[in-house]
């Protein structure tokens, strides 16, 4: 298959081709950069150096069409409506990585990002690309929309205590830590080193925007609504997510029980790992282990002081938070081994 | 007045000897360390050359009792009890940094800590020194034992809302995040450079020391028992901690009124500052403007979604979180301005 | 003595806010930001917050006339030339932080920085503000040129072997490791964290534009021209450089011998250090140990496998990089102790 | 081929087995952990967590010989040699990532290692395994010495301009930036966190036990002997090296002379890179790139200002700089593509 990315000199795109180039049943034929059209890929992307010989081309709709099946957009939330819609219509597949088809309700969008959808019968046609709650309506995609690195994350630590009902759906707090190429590759004060290194900045403290297709998920999930308390904190990292999940129980459930649950959805996923250990530095989940992987680890303890449930779970924000999850969209679209170029597992150490 | 130092070649006892060693009130008369006697202070603590020629002297209490009036044990937990309790016999005052007379409630160190308190009697005598809730009963103390860095930073954002009723009292969530020099001075794999960077790592995740302390000083503030979900997580840094507290409101509360409960508390306290800007990067409390100095930054954000209320604070563990407090009760017990020896603020960019 | 700061937005201007806010003889009475005019100083300085309520003025030289004594001038290089003559003119003394007055040969600045300079006549009376070697003339100086902090950390680590012909003065590399606030706060893709964190670039590898006023000053001292081979390189820290001067044996020496050396110049400097002990992580200099402290640590080996000494070096770049340096030269102007408002020591750990 | 690893539980064995894991044409049938025999290596490599079932054994020779063809062997300096001789005798090739065949001469054991080796006739027979000098030797060879880390990305660095002879050969310094992985998996004061975090250490001095067969190789392409001036600093990073060689020219070179010393050697090479752009952060070599790729990045500067020339060169210590050396010998050794298992490039942040 002939895969174009489109926004290819961000770190989403960047990714999306560290992964792609070496995937053995797709070829890269089209990375599309405005800024960087006609230079050779490895002068913005200098890991790429030595991998391929591409040069950035301008974005035109009819290139695409003659060189690609499908098409990767990795460009800004609210600029992709347009192009989305301009790429099925030549024919082409997508697979989005902007919020621009996550929410199925239209309203969501002028609620929670402050614009109105330009093109809403496309929400409908648009499959939520996580392979754990869609993977056979991805099968028969034509429009993916990649989940949002935080919606991932948290959809993932909390869909088998929500669709259980052992939880108290309105006491949900989600407490996540990220690091800097969460903010994309564009200089900002809040990028900015010197104020980065060696602190904690809480931002987003609440109205978090992945907020929206968390909720969308767990309700669809759940019998009764689920409202979300999520804050992100920016530490100093580059990639990696922890999220903290902090729930409540409304009955009292044991750690074999809590492990059913998981395990009853996730045991044949093979991007989620449950991480539970009696002992060693990483007995739970602790996003240095997954950073280049495509891994999810879950963990859990239970808290009889306040019969609290705590979840931990770790994702590459870059890779299962973003490119990985995409390829393992698109693998499914092509009925081969989800695995497929997504063999490169964490290191230790990192 | 003559100040000893026990444990002085710890993180703790460095920082202390940083801060007296400028004090204009006071003077270091002794610094004990066992594994060290006999060498100049600025070989362990290098920070310290060309500010001292004190050598480091063993354990006597007869030679404290001679050079000094007060004395700082910065010794481990449990070891403290029975050094304390020698030390007041020989008449001399003492600030305790150990957890060994935190708590009132001798069944609480069997709970919480796994042994048999050996002196409960001291229990009733010892102070708490926080000094935004006893001042009074420091100003007369023989015996204080210094809080927790994580109780200190907990109590200060949790006492004005649990003061006054405003919060589910068995729904508050206190997510932590510190650095790695409150993990002490002794090498560990936790604090193995290569296995710290660049991840986050979730530790007690249930059942923290300090929640013992907390719950002890917001039961005494409340009309009801209060039960704190607490988890903290090593982050890369080395010093700082950022307590996000969520907590769920039992009555809808503006702004104005969260800051009158704040202001009411706090605003004649020389170490706590209320942080809630309208923009900038630094609108909300974080701990890298904090390092080197006594404040604890507080701020706070009301999320209408979930009734919820989310409260930011940041110390400087080994400061307002230890050896700054330990001196801001010494001043108080001293009857000087408490910020005498403790004006160094925090750096920026740091 | 009443000062200003014009350029109190940038982190050599917090700096100087940092120190000179708590130093007990001058007033700070003017803090110049054009951007920033009106706002309160500690919503741009964080770490001032409780520390004063001074706000930011606009530029104007009879406001300054009025209200000032002395001003440091933290401007950009090339903007301060003109600056400084208004100052001068309305009868103000100036420390200038930019290297607008560093060099005394006006061909120098079209050769290293690639402009005319405006007003030549001023070089000659400008003072190079770098008490160790400068002390007399800075005492009667109307206008002081602070050094750059790569000058100052490899000046004061070569001075005693290039002033006593000992080494190969052709052969001198200076290899320099450098946090990301040298560079500023103006967020730049050379500072975005996710580029600059867990790397090490080198920049202007050659032809560094502090070459200059070290070969200047070494000139000065040494019997015979001197040529600096510097490469500098960005490392993942914010405050801090550490420099490694390696240099050629012309004659043998032993240890004893360099002791003298060093010794001889440094033996009564309040702000130097030499760093060489027998064992301990920090038997030679680390910028970690100096950071918020006006010190500059040295140390050094010798190598007889290629008659190579090396000679290291350690400095806060914002503080004895900057305006540590701006104070120490201030209080020689006042004639007090010189260590006044710098009593500031490292941090162990930081 | 079937193969061992003995050592898997450190930092350098849990990269052969990240790599060796998903290599096409081998399988790893053993792997030896004295602490850890009878624990599933995920235990120890949570990395590896659900891409091995395989469990740590045991040291036992026989069990080696009856399940192996070749083993490697990541075990501690001067323990190596009678494991290997007896590896060796039991017919299995050896591929050893300690420093006990490095060395030629057995006398340099004696001087740089301060031990006596005790199988001086094998050093004879063991080919050092540097690929892009040693290819044909490594093909034939039954016992391989993997280089060291420091030693790999400094004679690369500086082959091309010592075999040429343009270059003064007592007068090269070598001044190495490295990681705290370089240093192990063993907790040190050293490689705390908080004392390692935001600093730069100077460490070895002089004396680097690397230099031995640093200048063992480049006195093998020279004329004449060389002698290396290396000082290597640990900064604040996990992995990756960066080599910064400062030489004096013997005579004038333009930029396209440099060009064909360098391309003349490597050209060829699927893992040596020259990075020399004109623009961009990554214009010259930066360790962040290479972090988990076997690519040993390389560029040049010229300094007309003193006839120096600067060489940056750039490699991830635990993979050119081990475990990925190790299996490119490998490669060689079965006559397959040299980069087989080794596609993983470096990310893009990382």
């Amino acid at each position: 298959m002939k895969i174009g990315i489109i926004g290819g000199s961000g770190y989403i795109g960047g990714e999306l081709l560290r992964i792609l180039l070496l995937h053995p049943k797709v070829e890269v034929t089209a990375v599309v950069s405005r800024q960087y059209a006609g230079e050779y890929l490895y002068r913005v992307k200098p890991n790429l150096r030595k991998q391929t010989t591409l040069k950035f081309v301008p974005l035109e709709i009819e290139y695409l069409k003659k060189n690609c099946d499908l098409v990767f957009t990795a460009t800004p939330h609210g600029a992709t409506v347009n192009l989305a819609s301009k790429l099925l219509e030549a024919g082409l597949k997508v697979i989005d990585m902007s919020a621009d088809f996550r929410l199925k309700n239209p309203a969501d969008y002028e609620k929670w990002y402050g614009w109105k959808h330009s093109n809403p019968s496309l929400l409908g046609e648009a499959v939520y690309g996580l392979p754990e709650f869609h993977r056979e309506e991805i099968r028969k995609a034509r429009l993916i929309a990649c989940p949002g690195c935080m919606a991932t994350v948290t959809i993932l630590s909390l869909a088998p205590v929500v669709k259980a009902g052992v939880v108290e759906k309105d006491r949900i707090v989600v407490d996540a830590k990220i690091g800097s190429s969460g903010g994309g590759s564009a200089p900002s004060p809040a990028s900015h080193h010197s104020e980065r290194f060696g602190g904690v900045r809480v931002y987003n403290v609440f109205g978090h925007r992945h907020i929206a297709e968390i909720e969308q998920e767990l309700n669809a999930l759940a019998e009764e609504p689920v409202t979300i308390s999520f804050t992100p904190h920016a530490v100093n990292m580059v990639r990696g997510i922890l999220a903290t999940s902090h729930v409540f129980l409304k009955k009292d459930l044991t750690v074999p029980d809590v492990w059913r649950l998981y395990r009853s959805l996730y045991q044949n996923e093979p991007f989620v790992r449950l991480v539970r250990e009696n002992k060693g530095l990483y007995r739970l989940p602790n996003p240095n282990i997954v950073i280049g992987s495509n891994y999810c680890d879950i963990g859990f303890e239970l808290d009889n002081h306040v019969n609290r449930m705590i979840i931990l779970a770790a994702i590459d924000n870059l890779v299962k938070g973003a490119a990985g999850q995409g390829v393992q969209c698109l693998n499914i679209l092509l009925g081969i081994d989800e695995r497929t170029g997504l063999e490169v597992q964490g290191f230790h150490p990192m």
